[in-house]
């Protein structure tokens, strides 16, 4: 389908296309395309830019994977739909392997997503040769190499139960989603309120800044970080969005 | 797929199933699971609930449908995947015929779906024999017997051009859309801000309980009405849910 620039959600519904495409070649699931629908309507709610506190939360998490011993990013097929060569660049920026894990598990699309991401020439685990006790969906299954042994985990539009399990596990997690108010949000160490494909160019750069950081430096930057203050300016950034809205229709 | 009862959002994720399972049968389009994850995010900041304004407009709705000449139902595929069943007991509980409208028309797909809402043994109106003017989209082709001489139309998950024009034809608009800025809340008389798998079970009670109503206190719930009370209400409640949800991450 065409769509014309001058269209005004010409950006989101380039995006779109994209995850419906994915959605043809077996990378995305007809759920993730309702999850994806749900992540734009947060996305026009937050004024669709990234504001301060998710710059400052992409900030802290490309230190926290920087710091990391075994850090992962953790992928589905909507986030590879989305923003697989830069995930990849990401991956090579800061070291970090990536790993396939699914909610909707079939060994076909495990590998499709798989194929996907190692064009770009990174490692990607994708085993599931072990599990993650506590959770009963498809994402217990990991890879021992990855997400089993990972002290961070970076996972975009992820689902909350699994978010838990990973902190019960010992682990810290960041999470690119949306809404704030999500169980994924919430749970997350660092929760990045963003549309994925802003998230993961902006984390580049900051890779780059971060390059020379010392270890202090970085440190530094995690220790500042409150999480819960992101999360309640992003919420606080819908409520006034919504009354400006609101506003408009006043008689 | 099997969904973990235990899920914190089992609920939330059965309703997706349901649309997904619609959507291989051929009853809802892609473009229709995307619409659907948009409703979701309204209904999380409105708290997942039934609220008071929603109450008042259903119980409005189902007075003015039951005052009514010639009232209708206008269904597509994600009202039918979502609440076949509970339309098809409202259509009966009323008197009141239903009708196949939707916005990426072909003919197989409007009989599927007719297919669809004839198994509850109510009258399905699907033939496109009129032509609503000033409307470019396929919702514009109409049933003589339905829409075309409707005084009343219910038009659950509507898009926002149908609306307007189904008012500039004099006919008055029910709509069920969970955002209160949308444009088809805003153009339409009565506004149910809620979920339409909850709506319609709540316009089934409401049914039942004003059966023994006469006229004048059928006359008297539509006069009682305000929408606009109700947008605004409805906004405000998104506005003070954000509120508690943000203070509850205050230090």
């Amino acid at each position: 389908m065409q769509i014309p620039k001058s269209h005004p959600r010409y950006h989101s519904l380039m995006i779109r296309e994209k995850l419906v495409s994915a959605f043809r070649k077996g990378i995305v699931v007809p759920e993730g395309l309702i999850a994806h629908g749900r992540g734009e309507c947060f996305d026009y709610i937050l004024g669709e830019s990234s504001r301060d506190f998710a710059l400052e939360a992409e900030k802290t998490a490309v230190a926290m994977l920087m710091l990391a011993k075994n850090p992962v990013i953790s992928v589905n097929g909507n986030a590879v739909a989305l923003a697989s060569e830069e995930i990849a660049r990401l991956a090579k920026a800061i070291g970090t392997p990536v790993e396939v894990n699914i909610f909707h598990r079939d060994e076909r699309r495990v590998e499709i997503i798989s194929k996907e991401m190692e064009r770009f020439g990174i490692p990607v685990y994708s085993r599931g040769d072990a599990e993650l006790e506590g959770l009963e969906s498809a994402r217990r299954i990991v890879d021992r190499r990855g997400i089993l042994k990972a002290d961070v985990v970076l996972v975009p539009l992820e689902d909350g139960d699994r978010c838990e399990i990973l902190k019960r596990h010992g682990k810290k997690v960041i999470s690119i989603d949306l809404n704030p108010l999500s169980r994924t949000s919430r749970m997350a160490d660092v929760s990045i309120i963003d549309n994925i494909t802003r998230a993961i160019p902006n984390m580049l750069k900051f890779a780059e800044d971060l390059k020379k950081a010392n270890k202090d430096e970085l440190k530094e930057i995690v220790e500042m970080y409150d999480n819960r203050r992101i999360l309640r300016n992003a919420i606080l950034a819908i409520k006034e969005y919504l009354e400006k809205r609101a506003g408009e229709l006043h008689d």
